[in-house]
Protein backbone atom coordinates (compact mmCIF):
# COMPACT_ATOMS: atom_id res chain seq x y z
CA UNK A 1 0.00 0.00 0.00
CA UNK A 2 2.73 1.99 0.91
CA UNK A 3 4.91 1.33 -2.03
CA UNK A 4 1.25 2.02 -4.51
CA UNK A 5 1.63 5.49 -2.70
CA UNK A 6 4.93 6.29 -3.40
CA UNK A 7 3.86 5.51 -7.71
CA UNK A 8 1.26 7.86 -7.01
CA UNK A 9 3.29 10.70 -5.36
CA UNK A 10 6.24 10.32 -7.66
CA UNK A 11 4.13 10.19 -11.06
CA UNK A 12 4.48 13.99 -10.51
CA UNK A 13 7.55 15.40 -12.04
CA UNK A 14 9.07 18.80 -13.01
CA UNK A 15 7.18 18.55 -16.68
CA UNK A 16 4.03 17.38 -15.25
CA UNK A 17 3.53 18.68 -11.68
CA UNK A 18 -0.31 18.72 -12.49
CA UNK A 19 -2.22 15.05 -13.27
CA UNK A 20 -5.60 14.43 -13.46
CA UNK A 21 -6.63 11.39 -11.57
CA UNK A 22 -6.83 9.31 -15.09
CA UNK A 23 -3.26 10.59 -16.13
CA UNK A 24 -2.30 9.29 -12.69
CA UNK A 25 -3.99 5.94 -13.24
CA UNK A 26 -1.79 5.77 -16.59
CA UNK A 27 1.17 7.03 -15.47
CA UNK A 28 1.62 4.62 -12.86
CA UNK A 29 -0.44 1.09 -14.15
CA UNK A 30 -3.31 1.08 -11.29
CA UNK A 31 -6.98 0.28 -11.45
CA UNK A 32 -8.96 3.73 -11.39
CA UNK A 33 -10.70 2.97 -8.83
CA UNK A 34 -7.65 1.82 -6.58
CA UNK A 35 -6.22 5.52 -8.01
CA UNK A 36 -9.37 7.13 -6.91
CA UNK A 37 -9.54 5.28 -3.39
CA UNK A 38 -5.78 5.84 -2.75
CA UNK A 39 -5.39 9.54 -4.14
CA UNK A 40 -8.78 10.07 -1.45
CA UNK A 41 -6.30 9.40 1.45
CA UNK A 42 -3.62 11.44 0.08
CA UNK A 43 -5.77 13.98 -0.03
CA UNK A 44 -7.11 13.65 2.81
CA UNK A 45 -3.43 13.54 4.59
CA UNK A 46 -2.69 16.97 3.00
CA UNK A 47 0.29 14.73 0.83
CA UNK A 48 -1.88 15.50 -2.26
CA UNK A 49 -4.12 18.79 -3.52
CA UNK A 50 -6.67 19.00 -5.57
CA UNK A 51 -7.33 22.49 -7.35
CA UNK A 52 -10.24 24.04 -8.22
CA UNK A 53 -10.10 23.14 -12.05
CA UNK A 54 -9.90 19.05 -10.94
CA UNK A 55 -5.89 18.77 -11.26
CA UNK A 56 -4.11 17.17 -8.25
CA UNK A 57 -0.56 18.49 -7.23
CA UNK A 58 1.81 17.62 -4.75
CA UNK A 59 0.33 18.89 -1.23
CA UNK A 60 2.06 21.53 0.82
CA UNK A 61 1.96 18.97 3.82
CA UNK A 62 4.21 16.48 2.16
CA UNK A 63 6.36 19.59 1.65
CA UNK A 64 6.37 20.43 5.61
CA UNK A 65 7.31 17.08 6.13
CA UNK A 66 10.44 16.95 3.54
CA UNK A 67 11.36 20.07 4.97
CA UNK A 68 12.85 18.05 7.53
CA UNK A 69 15.14 15.67 5.30
CA UNK A 70 18.77 16.53 6.95
CA UNK A 71 20.09 15.86 3.33
CA UNK A 72 17.36 18.39 2.03
CA UNK A 73 16.47 21.25 3.40
CA UNK A 74 18.29 20.63 6.68
CA UNK A 75 21.78 20.41 4.83
CA UNK A 76 20.43 24.08 2.92
CA UNK A 77 19.48 25.81 6.19
CA UNK A 78 23.41 25.24 7.30
CA UNK A 79 24.75 25.85 3.88
CA UNK A 80 22.52 29.00 2.71
CA UNK A 81 24.46 31.31 4.62
CA UNK A 82 27.57 30.51 3.16
CA UNK A 83 25.93 30.01 -0.16
CA UNK A 84 24.58 33.88 0.05
CA UNK A 85 28.19 35.27 1.26
CA UNK A 86 29.67 33.48 -2.30
CA UNK A 87 26.59 34.78 -4.56
CA UNK A 88 27.59 38.24 -2.84
CA UNK A 89 30.55 38.22 -3.85
CA UNK A 90 30.79 36.54 -7.20
CA UNK A 91 26.77 37.67 -8.60
CA UNK A 92 27.24 33.52 -10.18
CA UNK A 93 25.16 30.41 -9.88
CA UNK A 94 26.00 28.99 -6.63
CA UNK A 95 24.96 24.93 -6.46
CA UNK A 96 24.61 22.79 -3.56
CA UNK A 97 24.38 18.70 -4.10
CA UNK A 98 24.41 15.80 -3.19
CA UNK A 99 24.81 11.88 -4.09
CA UNK A 100 22.10 9.81 -4.06
CA UNK A 101 23.06 6.63 -5.19
CA UNK A 102 24.45 6.98 -8.98
CA UNK A 103 23.28 10.17 -9.37
CA UNK A 104 23.59 13.93 -8.21
CA UNK A 105 20.32 15.70 -6.42
CA UNK A 106 20.58 19.18 -6.21
CA UNK A 107 19.73 20.74 -3.16
CA UNK A 108 20.13 24.34 -3.48
CA UNK A 109 21.08 26.78 -5.98
CA UNK A 110 21.03 30.75 -6.01
CA UNK A 111 21.30 32.53 -9.58
CA UNK A 112 20.90 35.91 -9.82
CA UNK A 113 18.50 37.37 -12.59
CA UNK A 114 21.95 38.47 -14.60
CA UNK A 115 23.48 34.92 -13.82
CA UNK A 116 24.96 32.16 -16.45
CA UNK A 117 21.44 30.19 -17.11
CA UNK A 118 21.78 26.85 -16.07
CA UNK A 119 19.39 24.22 -16.38
CA UNK A 120 19.76 22.23 -12.98
CA UNK A 121 16.33 22.45 -10.55
CA UNK A 122 16.15 21.89 -6.84
CA UNK A 123 15.23 18.51 -6.37
CA UNK A 124 16.30 17.54 -9.74
CA UNK A 125 18.40 14.72 -10.83
CA UNK A 126 21.87 14.97 -12.96
CA UNK A 127 24.39 12.28 -14.07
CA UNK A 128 27.69 12.51 -11.59
CA UNK A 129 30.65 12.51 -14.70
CA UNK A 130 29.96 15.61 -16.05
CA UNK A 131 29.42 18.30 -13.29
CA UNK A 132 31.75 19.86 -10.75
CA UNK A 133 29.44 18.97 -8.33
CA UNK A 134 29.16 15.24 -9.29
CA UNK A 135 32.58 15.20 -9.95
CA UNK A 136 33.69 16.08 -6.18
CA UNK A 137 31.01 13.66 -4.96
CA UNK A 138 32.23 10.43 -7.44
CA UNK A 139 35.44 11.29 -6.54
CA UNK A 140 35.12 10.45 -2.77
CA UNK A 141 32.28 7.93 -3.20
CA UNK A 142 32.97 4.45 -1.99
CA UNK A 143 35.02 2.63 -4.64
CA UNK A 144 31.96 0.33 -5.78
CA UNK A 145 29.95 3.83 -6.56
CA UNK A 146 32.89 4.77 -8.57
CA UNK A 147 32.97 1.62 -10.60
CA UNK A 148 29.17 1.34 -11.39
CA UNK A 149 29.39 4.80 -12.55
CA UNK A 150 32.48 4.42 -14.97
CA UNK A 151 31.53 1.31 -16.32
CA UNK A 152 27.82 2.29 -16.67
CA UNK A 153 26.77 4.90 -19.55
CA UNK A 154 28.11 8.11 -20.01
CA UNK A 155 26.19 10.53 -21.16
CA UNK A 156 27.97 13.33 -23.54
CA UNK A 157 26.56 16.62 -23.47
CA UNK A 158 28.97 18.80 -25.80
CA UNK A 159 32.06 18.24 -27.66
CA UNK A 160 33.80 18.31 -24.58
CA UNK A 161 32.12 15.87 -22.17
CA UNK A 162 34.79 13.13 -20.90
CA UNK A 163 32.98 9.86 -21.69
CA UNK A 164 36.11 7.75 -21.40
CA UNK A 165 36.60 5.66 -18.77
CA UNK A 166 40.47 6.27 -18.01
CA UNK A 167 40.19 9.73 -18.33
CA UNK A 168 37.61 10.47 -16.07
CA UNK A 169 40.14 8.03 -13.25
CA UNK A 170 42.29 10.58 -14.10
CA UNK A 171 39.71 13.48 -13.84
CA UNK A 172 38.63 11.80 -10.26
CA UNK A 173 42.52 11.59 -8.98
CA UNK A 174 42.99 14.95 -9.87
CA UNK A 175 39.90 16.21 -7.97
CA UNK A 176 40.98 14.28 -4.98
CA UNK A 177 44.95 15.50 -5.06
CA UNK A 178 43.60 19.21 -5.64
CA UNK A 179 40.69 19.56 -3.13
CA UNK A 180 38.43 21.00 -6.22
CA UNK A 181 36.33 19.66 -9.56
CA UNK A 182 36.16 21.40 -12.73
CA UNK A 183 33.70 21.56 -15.45
CA UNK A 184 35.05 23.06 -18.31
CA UNK A 185 31.81 22.77 -21.26
CA UNK A 186 31.28 19.48 -20.12
CA UNK A 187 27.44 20.06 -19.82
CA UNK A 188 26.41 23.10 -22.04
CA UNK A 189 29.03 25.21 -24.53
CA UNK A 190 28.88 28.28 -22.24
CA UNK A 191 29.12 27.22 -18.78
CA UNK A 192 32.42 26.14 -16.82
CA UNK A 193 32.01 25.60 -12.91
CA UNK A 194 33.84 24.56 -9.79
CA UNK A 195 33.28 22.52 -7.21
CA UNK A 196 34.45 21.84 -3.49
CA UNK A 197 33.41 19.17 -1.30
CA UNK A 198 31.62 19.51 1.64
CA UNK A 199 32.01 17.13 4.98
CA UNK A 200 30.23 15.93 7.60
CA UNK A 201 30.71 15.87 11.33
CA UNK A 202 32.44 12.45 10.70
CA UNK A 203 35.14 13.62 7.82
CA UNK A 204 33.34 12.08 5.24
CA UNK A 205 32.40 14.11 2.16
CA UNK A 206 27.98 14.24 2.07
CA UNK A 207 27.57 17.17 -0.54
CA UNK A 208 29.48 19.41 -2.60
CA UNK A 209 28.89 23.26 -3.33
CA UNK A 210 30.07 25.11 -6.44
CA UNK A 211 30.11 28.20 -8.82
CA UNK A 212 28.74 28.35 -12.18
CA UNK A 213 30.30 31.57 -14.48
CA UNK A 214 30.47 31.98 -18.32
CA UNK A 215 32.38 29.17 -19.73
CA UNK A 216 36.11 31.36 -20.56
CA UNK A 217 34.99 34.27 -18.24
CA UNK A 218 37.68 32.89 -15.44
CA UNK A 219 40.70 30.53 -14.69
CA UNK A 220 39.16 27.46 -12.77
CA UNK A 221 41.92 27.84 -10.06
CA UNK A 222 40.86 31.64 -9.54
CA UNK A 223 37.59 30.52 -8.57
CA UNK A 224 38.26 27.81 -6.46
CA UNK A 225 39.37 29.19 -3.52
CA UNK A 226 36.25 31.05 -2.86
CA UNK A 227 34.33 27.83 -3.62
CA UNK A 228 36.47 25.95 -1.09
CA UNK A 229 36.27 28.55 1.70
CA UNK A 230 32.42 28.58 1.08
CA UNK A 231 32.89 24.62 1.70
CA UNK A 232 34.76 24.90 4.29
CA UNK A 233 32.52 27.21 5.64
CA UNK A 234 29.81 24.38 5.75
CA UNK A 235 32.21 21.92 6.82
CA UNK A 236 32.11 23.86 9.92
CA UNK A 237 28.76 25.00 10.53
CA UNK A 238 28.01 21.03 9.98
CA UNK A 239 30.50 19.79 12.73
CA UNK A 240 29.78 22.86 15.05
CA UNK A 241 25.56 21.70 14.45
CA UNK A 242 26.30 17.99 15.22
CA UNK A 243 28.52 18.61 18.31
CA UNK A 244 25.28 21.06 19.26
CA UNK A 245 22.78 17.84 18.96
CA UNK A 246 24.65 15.54 21.35
CA UNK B 1 -2.91 2.80 6.14
CA UNK B 2 -1.71 5.72 4.02
CA UNK B 3 -3.18 7.84 7.31
CA UNK B 4 -0.61 6.04 9.54
CA UNK B 5 1.99 6.35 7.40
CA UNK B 6 1.48 10.24 7.21
CA UNK B 7 1.23 9.74 10.96
CA UNK B 8 4.68 8.43 11.06
CA UNK B 9 6.18 10.76 8.62
CA UNK B 10 3.88 13.65 10.62
CA UNK B 11 5.93 12.65 14.10
CA UNK B 12 9.39 13.84 12.71
CA UNK B 13 9.74 17.70 14.20
CA UNK B 14 12.67 20.33 13.63
CA UNK B 15 13.38 19.77 17.35
CA UNK B 16 13.46 15.77 16.88
CA UNK B 17 14.28 15.22 13.18
CA UNK B 18 15.66 11.83 14.16
CA UNK B 19 13.99 9.33 15.66
CA UNK B 20 14.49 5.49 16.65
CA UNK B 21 11.85 3.00 15.83
CA UNK B 22 10.59 2.97 19.77
CA UNK B 23 10.49 6.75 20.05
CA UNK B 24 8.33 6.67 16.47
CA UNK B 25 5.82 4.15 18.32
CA UNK B 26 5.44 6.17 21.41
CA UNK B 27 5.36 9.47 19.21
CA UNK B 28 2.23 8.03 17.29
CA UNK B 29 0.76 5.60 19.44
CA UNK B 30 1.19 3.01 16.88
CA UNK B 31 2.04 -0.49 18.20
CA UNK B 32 5.67 -1.61 17.56
CA UNK B 33 4.88 -4.28 15.39
CA UNK B 34 3.13 -2.01 13.19
CA UNK B 35 5.72 0.48 13.24
CA UNK B 36 8.45 -1.80 12.64
CA UNK B 37 6.73 -3.11 9.41
CA UNK B 38 5.28 0.24 8.18
CA UNK B 39 9.10 1.83 9.00
CA UNK B 40 10.13 -0.90 6.68
CA UNK B 41 8.05 0.15 3.95
CA UNK B 42 9.07 3.75 4.10
CA UNK B 43 12.82 2.98 4.31
CA UNK B 44 12.47 0.57 1.03
CA UNK B 45 10.48 3.57 -0.56
CA UNK B 46 13.35 6.16 0.35
CA UNK B 47 10.61 8.28 2.39
CA UNK B 48 12.69 7.40 5.13
CA UNK B 49 16.29 7.00 5.76
CA UNK B 50 17.95 4.83 8.34
CA UNK B 51 21.58 6.09 9.45
CA UNK B 52 23.84 3.64 10.69
CA UNK B 53 23.60 3.96 14.03
CA UNK B 54 20.38 3.34 14.01
CA UNK B 55 18.24 6.34 13.68
CA UNK B 56 15.41 7.09 11.62
CA UNK B 57 15.19 10.52 9.26
CA UNK B 58 12.79 11.85 6.62
CA UNK B 59 14.39 10.43 3.10
CA UNK B 60 15.99 12.58 0.49
CA UNK B 61 13.18 11.10 -1.93
CA UNK B 62 10.63 12.21 0.05
CA UNK B 63 11.92 15.81 -0.08
CA UNK B 64 12.51 14.94 -4.20
CA UNK B 65 8.86 14.26 -4.50
CA UNK B 66 8.07 17.68 -1.96
CA UNK B 67 9.85 19.94 -4.57
CA UNK B 68 7.40 19.56 -6.71
CA UNK B 69 4.55 20.93 -4.69
CA UNK B 70 3.76 24.51 -6.29
CA UNK B 71 3.15 26.23 -3.10
CA UNK B 72 6.42 24.84 -1.71
CA UNK B 73 9.75 24.93 -3.78
CA UNK B 74 7.40 25.59 -6.95
CA UNK B 75 6.51 28.76 -5.95
CA UNK B 76 10.09 29.45 -4.09
CA UNK B 77 11.64 28.85 -7.76
CA UNK B 78 9.66 31.52 -9.09
CA UNK B 79 10.35 33.77 -6.25
CA UNK B 80 13.81 33.10 -5.68
CA UNK B 81 15.27 35.98 -8.31
CA UNK B 82 13.24 38.50 -6.69
CA UNK B 83 13.97 38.03 -3.40
CA UNK B 84 17.81 37.75 -4.29
CA UNK B 85 17.25 41.44 -5.62
CA UNK B 86 15.51 42.74 -2.60
CA UNK B 87 18.11 40.72 -0.03
CA UNK B 88 21.43 41.89 -2.53
CA UNK B 89 20.47 45.60 -1.67
CA UNK B 90 18.91 45.61 1.32
CA UNK B 91 21.38 42.84 3.19
CA UNK B 92 18.07 42.27 5.60
CA UNK B 93 15.63 39.08 5.93
CA UNK B 94 13.62 38.27 3.10
CA UNK B 95 11.03 36.09 3.68
CA UNK B 96 8.12 34.37 1.62
CA UNK B 97 4.85 32.59 2.99
CA UNK B 98 1.40 31.00 2.08
CA UNK B 99 -1.53 30.57 3.86
CA UNK B 100 -1.72 26.70 4.96
CA UNK B 101 -5.55 26.90 6.92
CA UNK B 102 -5.04 29.19 10.13
CA UNK B 103 -1.34 29.59 10.01
CA UNK B 104 1.41 30.98 7.98
CA UNK B 105 3.97 28.31 6.41
CA UNK B 106 7.12 29.71 5.52
CA UNK B 107 8.15 28.49 1.82
CA UNK B 108 11.80 30.67 1.86
CA UNK B 109 14.19 32.45 3.41
CA UNK B 110 16.89 34.47 2.70
CA UNK B 111 19.45 35.17 6.12
CA UNK B 112 22.88 37.29 5.87
CA UNK B 113 24.94 35.88 8.44
CA UNK B 114 24.82 39.90 9.74
CA UNK B 115 20.93 40.05 9.63
CA UNK B 116 18.61 40.20 12.32
CA UNK B 117 18.09 37.02 13.86
CA UNK B 118 14.84 35.22 12.95
CA UNK B 119 13.00 32.54 14.53
CA UNK B 120 11.18 31.19 11.34
CA UNK B 121 12.07 28.00 9.93
CA UNK B 122 11.77 27.04 5.84
CA UNK B 123 8.68 24.46 6.39
CA UNK B 124 7.62 25.86 9.88
CA UNK B 125 3.94 27.03 10.68
CA UNK B 126 3.45 30.49 12.91
CA UNK B 127 -0.09 31.84 13.42
CA UNK B 128 -1.29 34.70 11.37
CA UNK B 129 -1.94 37.55 13.10
CA UNK B 130 1.30 38.74 14.86
CA UNK B 131 3.77 38.77 11.69
CA UNK B 132 3.60 40.93 8.67
CA UNK B 133 3.01 38.16 6.11
CA UNK B 134 0.26 36.45 8.42
CA UNK B 135 -1.57 40.06 8.30
CA UNK B 136 -1.19 39.73 4.48
CA UNK B 137 -2.76 36.36 4.02
CA UNK B 138 -5.19 37.17 6.95
CA UNK B 139 -5.95 40.53 5.20
CA UNK B 140 -6.67 38.92 1.55
CA UNK B 141 -7.98 35.69 3.17
CA UNK B 142 -12.18 34.55 2.52
CA UNK B 143 -14.11 36.05 5.17
CA UNK B 144 -14.80 32.74 6.81
CA UNK B 145 -10.93 32.27 7.41
CA UNK B 146 -10.38 35.60 9.21
CA UNK B 147 -13.68 35.39 11.43
CA UNK B 148 -12.13 32.25 12.73
CA UNK B 149 -9.13 33.69 13.48
CA UNK B 150 -10.18 36.26 15.11
CA UNK B 151 -12.63 34.80 17.01
CA UNK B 152 -9.90 31.77 17.85
CA UNK B 153 -6.96 32.12 20.07
CA UNK B 154 -4.38 34.80 19.54
CA UNK B 155 -1.26 34.26 20.86
CA UNK B 156 0.80 37.27 22.43
CA UNK B 157 4.53 37.31 22.14
CA UNK B 158 5.36 40.60 23.22
CA UNK B 159 3.96 43.32 25.23
CA UNK B 160 3.00 45.15 21.68
CA UNK B 161 1.23 42.33 20.34
CA UNK B 162 -2.07 43.24 19.28
CA UNK B 163 -5.14 40.73 20.20
CA UNK B 164 -7.11 42.73 20.66
CA UNK B 165 -10.36 41.60 18.19
CA UNK B 166 -11.67 44.89 16.77
CA UNK B 167 -8.03 46.70 16.68
CA UNK B 168 -6.58 43.89 14.95
CA UNK B 169 -9.81 43.94 12.41
CA UNK B 170 -8.54 47.46 12.16
CA UNK B 171 -4.95 46.52 11.03
CA UNK B 172 -6.28 43.88 8.56
CA UNK B 173 -8.59 46.99 6.96
CA UNK B 174 -5.10 49.19 6.87
CA UNK B 175 -3.11 46.15 4.74
CA UNK B 176 -5.68 46.09 2.45
CA UNK B 177 -5.91 49.86 2.05
CA UNK B 178 -2.33 50.47 2.10
CA UNK B 179 -1.06 47.30 -0.05
CA UNK B 180 1.54 46.30 2.58
CA UNK B 181 1.81 45.36 6.50
CA UNK B 182 3.60 46.43 9.12
CA UNK B 183 4.67 44.15 12.34
CA UNK B 184 6.61 46.43 14.90
CA UNK B 185 7.74 44.31 17.46
CA UNK B 186 4.41 41.72 17.46
CA UNK B 187 6.79 39.12 17.42
CA UNK B 188 9.79 40.09 19.53
CA UNK B 189 10.96 43.18 20.66
CA UNK B 190 14.02 43.39 18.64
CA UNK B 191 12.16 42.89 14.68
CA UNK B 192 9.97 45.19 12.18
CA UNK B 193 9.02 43.71 8.77
CA UNK B 194 6.71 44.93 6.16
CA UNK B 195 4.89 42.46 4.19
CA UNK B 196 3.28 42.94 0.29
CA UNK B 197 1.04 40.45 -1.94
CA UNK B 198 1.68 38.18 -4.13
CA UNK B 199 -1.06 37.23 -6.70
CA UNK B 200 -1.47 34.28 -8.42
CA UNK B 201 -2.34 34.15 -12.22
CA UNK B 202 -6.44 34.35 -11.47
CA UNK B 203 -5.63 37.65 -8.94
CA UNK B 204 -6.22 36.09 -5.93
CA UNK B 205 -3.56 36.85 -2.87
CA UNK B 206 -1.39 32.95 -2.68
CA UNK B 207 1.68 34.15 -0.93
CA UNK B 208 3.34 37.10 0.81
CA UNK B 209 6.78 38.43 1.22
CA UNK B 210 8.84 40.47 3.79
CA UNK B 211 11.28 42.50 4.83
CA UNK B 212 12.62 41.79 8.10
CA UNK B 213 14.89 44.64 9.89
CA UNK B 214 16.31 45.28 13.25
CA UNK B 215 13.28 47.49 15.07
CA UNK B 216 13.53 51.48 14.95
CA UNK B 217 16.39 50.60 12.03
CA UNK B 218 13.42 52.39 9.68
CA UNK B 219 10.23 53.75 8.79
CA UNK B 220 8.07 51.17 7.76
CA UNK B 221 6.50 53.41 4.87
CA UNK B 222 10.47 53.94 3.49
CA UNK B 223 10.82 49.76 3.13
CA UNK B 224 7.07 49.35 1.80
CA UNK B 225 8.13 50.68 -1.93
CA UNK B 226 11.17 47.74 -2.68
CA UNK B 227 8.85 44.84 -1.02
CA UNK B 228 5.84 46.04 -3.18
CA UNK B 229 8.12 45.98 -6.39
CA UNK B 230 9.46 43.02 -5.03
CA UNK B 231 5.88 41.09 -4.79
CA UNK B 232 4.66 42.49 -8.19
CA UNK B 233 8.02 40.57 -9.62
CA UNK B 234 7.16 37.91 -8.12
CA UNK B 235 3.57 38.29 -8.99
CA UNK B 236 4.30 39.15 -12.97
CA UNK B 237 6.14 35.75 -13.03
CA UNK B 238 3.47 33.65 -11.92
CA UNK B 239 1.46 35.29 -14.37
CA UNK B 240 3.62 34.65 -17.10
CA UNK B 241 4.43 30.89 -16.01
CA UNK B 242 0.43 30.47 -16.18
CA UNK B 243 0.38 31.41 -19.70
CA UNK B 244 3.45 29.43 -20.43
CA UNK B 245 2.09 26.10 -19.34
CA UNK B 246 -1.48 26.69 -21.19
Amino acid sequence: MIRRATQLLAAFTAERPALTLSQLARRTGLPLTTTHRLVGELVECGLLERHPEGTLHVGLRLWEIASLAPRGLGLRELALPFMEDLFAVTSANVQLAVRDGHETVFVERLAGRSAVPVYTRVGGRFPLHPTGVGRVLLAFAPPDVQEAVLTGPLPRYTPHTVTDREALRRVLADVRSHGFAVNDRQVSEDTLSVAAPVHGADGTVIAAVSLVVQAGSALPAALAPAVQATARGISRALRDSAVRDV
